[in-house]
């Protein structure tokens, strides 16, 4: 009977242990047998991201399925978040450089999803990227008008307007949606933009790349220089009639051409 | 005394558990009082990583200072290594949907330093990067000739020419750093180029990025048709006469303008 008491805190301080140590290796996600497959999935998914930021993995449908959970990670984690403000951050420094002739003509052009409004409330309902594209529940989200602001970019849009930039807003979003776009971008404190394409019926069917492409040589065309070009696709940043510097900001979610 | 045996398993066992922590900890580097320092580091220089990566950064001199260790994890760590195969995978998956004409004229361009052979003995001796780029030390380097290959490079650069492409090395070295380099790259494994670019007398001053546009626009006049292009440096892969698709490899040691 003493011998089976002083064995109270020993078990006790066993199962401190073992919950102390799952806690701590939770955070790694090494807690069960499978390590080697959860950081083979890590590192997988890790060079995965930088391949499609740096436009090396080309065009891709969905996220990997076995990235979704490091997907999730990503966009709900502080890393993302620290992302968007480093791009932010570098993009405010150029801008500064940049002299502006006064004259209302200086512009730096914003994409909208996943630029200046955030689509994740919608991607964590459909898997984070690793469903199909469903054109339906998308136009539904849209609809909503409910997409909340990327706080660095909304920052970002706002330090350029006080240095005096004209902001062009170039969307892939169609012209029946203006409505909503508008209201959802003044709801998430966008305000004063000088233009907003969307795309017209004439537009449909062309590439995001050639669309963009073509709305940039008409700002030229009409006198404006473009400095500065913010876009989480590299579809919003390559192709012709290009600004002077380019800013890529993060998007493991999805890809358009 | 019954009392006091029966806390030595309890106290073996408090040291195993507090020896377990210590261990799960040590890997997220949170063990010491300075985890929101070693934390913030990590997200800053893991966000500095990609904006360098994705050329958002723009021109940079040196590796931040409080970058050293982060690089040097990554360098020397797996993902690196990780990255690397990455891209040769997305680049022989690209290069196998190319059809070549059998003529000898389906080229492959590829940068030597941190693309073909590591520099990373050398950069390890100066801070991976945080020092300022010295001339003679990295001459010294160069014509030691001991730079080894990067593993994934190797295995692609064989595979292409599996493949039938033409092999074109185009590389800011000198041309009196012609012989050590061909010396290195043979004793690094790489055989059968068609061509190796150096900077003539003529190229000096030039910027890399106009230097390998004129080489590569100098190719396709010759008939080359340029498929593919592997570089670390966002110079070696913009410009014009680029290729039909350009791959970034990863380097956090240094910037080419």
């Amino acid at each position: 009977m003493a011998s089976g008491q002083s064995l109270v805190p020993t078990i006790l301080l066993l199962l401190l242990c073992i919950v102390s140590t799952a806690v701590a290796n939770s955070i790694i996600q090494v807690v069960s047998g499978d390590r080697k497959i959860q950081i083979d999935d890590n590192l997988y998914c890790d060079s995965w991201r930088l391949s499609i930021e740096t436009n090396n993995y080309g065009v891709w449908s969905t996220v990997p399925e076995r990235c979704e959970s490091f997907v999730q990670d990503y966009m709900t984690g502080y890393r993302y978040q620290s992302d968007l403000e480093f791009v932010a951050s570098v993009s405010l420094t150029f801008a500064k450089t940049v002299e502006l002739a006064g004259d209302g003509k200086d512009v730096w052009v914003f994409d909208i999803d996943e630029t200046l409004l955030s689509n994740l409330p919608y991607y964590a309902t459909i898997g984070f990227g690793t469903e199909t594209y469903n054109e339906t529940s998308w136009d539904e989200w849209v609809a909503s008008g409910e997409a909340p602001a990327l706080v660095p970019s909304l920052k970002l849009y706002e330090e350029l307007q006080q240095l005096g930039f004209t902001i062009v807003l170039l969307t892939g979003r169609d012209e029946y949606q203006r409505n909503v776009t508008v209201k959802n971008l003044l709801a998430a404190g966008y305000t004063d933009w000088e233009t907003l394409f969307l795309r017209a019926t004439s537009d449909e069917g062309k590439k995001a790349i050639v669309y963009k492409s073509e709305k940039r040589a008409e700002l030229i065309s009409e006198g404006y220089r473009i400095h500065g070009n913010s876009g989480d696709q590299w579809s919003d940043l390559l192709g012709y009639a290009v600004a002077n510097r380019s800013f890529k900001i993060p998007d493991p979610l999805y890809y358009i051409s």
